[in-house]
């Protein structure tokens, strides 16, 4: 556990909890181990705001506009600060239970990391070579938002067609047998955006709410026979994992560096005037088998992504496509050059892709039921997204 | 304008209207071209029923069980056909404003007529063949819910990027040059289904509302580029037309009839015992061009599709996908042999394919801004599907 460090005073996420005091989940935010109820603060401010604090997701919350978000912030800094606060108002994290943070709208997953999309491209296809696409924009997919679900919900091995393991020809029915996660980072939307009107980059800040961790678990098999020519369906869509705390673009304004420069420049509704659109956030990813140790598979940094959430913004909205509230823009995995920094085991599919090995000794080469994947994401100075887990249950036993 | 034949006391839609007395939006039902307000009618049934004619939405109404649903189709059945209730009750279609029928949740567009997909092949990559799963199972891809909107509902013409039409190599960006319709059927969900838990085919009616006729405008070159490998995204995302009135299963109970049969036998999950699993809808797409008069320019069947309904509800749950309450769940262009049954001008572009020709003498190459695209689809017997119009307007000037 741990992950106090994450929630400083400068952090201030937000979330949904639930208790005995407070059955109905509302909206909380944390400043280490404590949680707090927004309502229970009784805090100087508009009510357009605070009539925010009854609901049962933060959709209403992120829909303020960020002057409001932002005073919010400050008052909150402000108060959780003042003697007797935490003793009157804290609940301590273990007497909680988080829930999604938001009722998720849209979910439109993208590949952000072109380390990721040649990785995978030599695993899948046996050639080493981006999408014709990916330096002209960033390319993404219709991911499924009725299945993700919060940081700790397990997730059962799901069933679907394959090619036999052993045979390329034949078509087989049954579980998964190459189940994988991904490291991702999501931008939730606040303030949504009007159908035919495309989001100016420069306006993309106004738009995100926050940002999250997802696990976007992947059934290779399943998504190898059915992405060709639609992209992937089933292989992802029986469940994302989302982390609880959403950490605000205001917590990560420190944070802010460079992408990596463009290979070529970018169509003019890409070229971002803001040099330090992305953030330098420290990912990670571990494994426990069988309930033993953790064993760190992955580490991998934002910064490293070629498309900021910025970009994310533009791409989706330039044809006219609207934002909504809620929206999840996801990364896609989040990866660097060499097999510690790959946030898929896919990718290790690579010519000469060596797999972790776990504390048992055993290679990790895909996940099996009863292993635990544990993502976690640090930006510095107390600000962290803490962790996104979750365990792969054994598939249902239905049709096999 | 007409379709009151569509709208027979054997149909019994239901779609969302406002008008002066109803200013907001409510649930709504048709009788020829008279449109009758639930809430008005003092229905004597269960206040369960009856509550939900006050939402905005279809979606509470549709979240019934398919037992109360029969109950409300015959309680309106009897009412209807009583003296003095539409001169007491019914308003003109005309005195009417129709709205989006449901709040979409989730939206999965599949591929299920094989025609479809060899006609695209050969027009898309110049090789007719099937995707390697097309047989196994629908294949599909998530498409996008925020951009769905009601028949009559003008469409821009999206932004994009895409390779220059004279060069096949320079990627530009602009207005997109290949602007396309799609002919689509969409079943709405009603009941949803618990996430982890597959839906079998043969409980799959019991999670199907009702159905309605969908537009997904493509835009060709934009999708061309952005395809490969995660599939369609912003060549389709900018809009999509739903026709306003939601025809039951029920009602289309009388034109079930079986599916073309199967190249060979599917899995398990995909054996439907109920042999007529489809039904027989006549489908037909007319353009306008500059106000000018219609030109018929495809017919198709709906019992042309290889892929049914049912199969789509067992396909898009059997890895544990969860479905919610007014999710869509779209078939993909509705296409036959011969060009004129194809639902889509991309198949035109296969070997040979010829453009119809529009009642100015102009060839339905590409559509043109103020093109109007009118779906329609009739059962038989008094039940149809009336119409789902667009108007093809200018690309915003934004960037360009």
């Amino acid at each position: 556990m741990g992950y106090a460090e994450h929630f400083s005073i400068a952090n201030i996420p937000f979330g949904i909890a639930s208790r005995g005091s407070h059955s109905k989940p509302a909206p909380v935010t944390r400043l280490e181990d404590t949680v707090f109820f927004l309502a229970d603060l009784d805090l100087p401010i508009d009510p357009a705001i605070t009539q925010t604090f009854s609901h049962p997701t933060l959709n209403a919350l992120a829909a303020l506009p960020k002057s409001n978000l932002r005073h919010l912030r400050a008052t909150l800094q402000t108060v959780l600060t003042e003697p007797g606060v935490v003793s009157a108002h804290g609940v301590p994290l273990a007497q909680v239970q988080m829930h999604l943070p938001v009722s998720v709208g849209g979910f439109t997953d993208f590949s952000c990391s072109t380390e990721h999309l040649l990785n995978a491209s030599e695993a899948m296809a046996g050639v080493r070579s981006l999408p014709p696409a990916a330096l002209h924009f960033p390319v993404g997919y219709g991911a499924r938002a009725s299945s993700v679900v919060v940081s700790g919900t397990p997730i059962a091995r799901p069933l679907g067609q394959y090619y036999a393991p052993d045979d390329g020809e034949e078509v087989v029915f049954g579980p998964s047998q190459a189940m994988d996660y991904e490291l991702e980072m999501g931008a939730i939307v606040g303030p949504p955006s009007t159908l035919g009107e495309p989001v100016a980059i420069g306006d993309a800040d106004e738009h995100i709410f926050g940002v999250v961790l997802l696990n976007d678990w992947s059934a290779r098999d399943i998504q190898k026979l059915e992405m060709r020519p639609l992209g992937p369906l089933n292989g992802k869509s029986f469940g994302t994992t989302m982390s609880p705390w959403v950490v605000t673009l205001e917590a990560l304004a420190p944070f802010a560096c460079a992408p990596p420069p463009k290979e070529f420049e970018p169509k003019p509704y890409l070229q971002d005037k803001k040099a330090e659109s992305t953030y330098d956030v420290a990912l990670e990813v571990d494994v426990s088998r069988g309930g033993g140790r953790a064993t760190s598979v992955c580490t991998a940094r934002q910064k490293w992504m070629y498309w900021t959430f910025r970009d994310l913004v533009a791409q989706q909205t330039v044809n006219g496509c609207s934002l909504s509230t809620g929206d999840v823009l996801g990364t896609g995995t989040v990866s660097g050059v060499g097999d510690g920094h790959h946030g898929c085991l896919l990718e290790l599919k690579k010519a000469g892709g060596v797999a972790p090995v776990l504390a048992g000794g055993e290679p990790l080469v895909w996940l099996r039921d009863g292993d635990e994947v544990r993502l976690s994401g640090y930006a510095g100075a107390g600000v962290g997204f803490g962790e996104c887990t979750g365990v792969l249950k054994p598939s249902r036993a239905l049709y096999t």
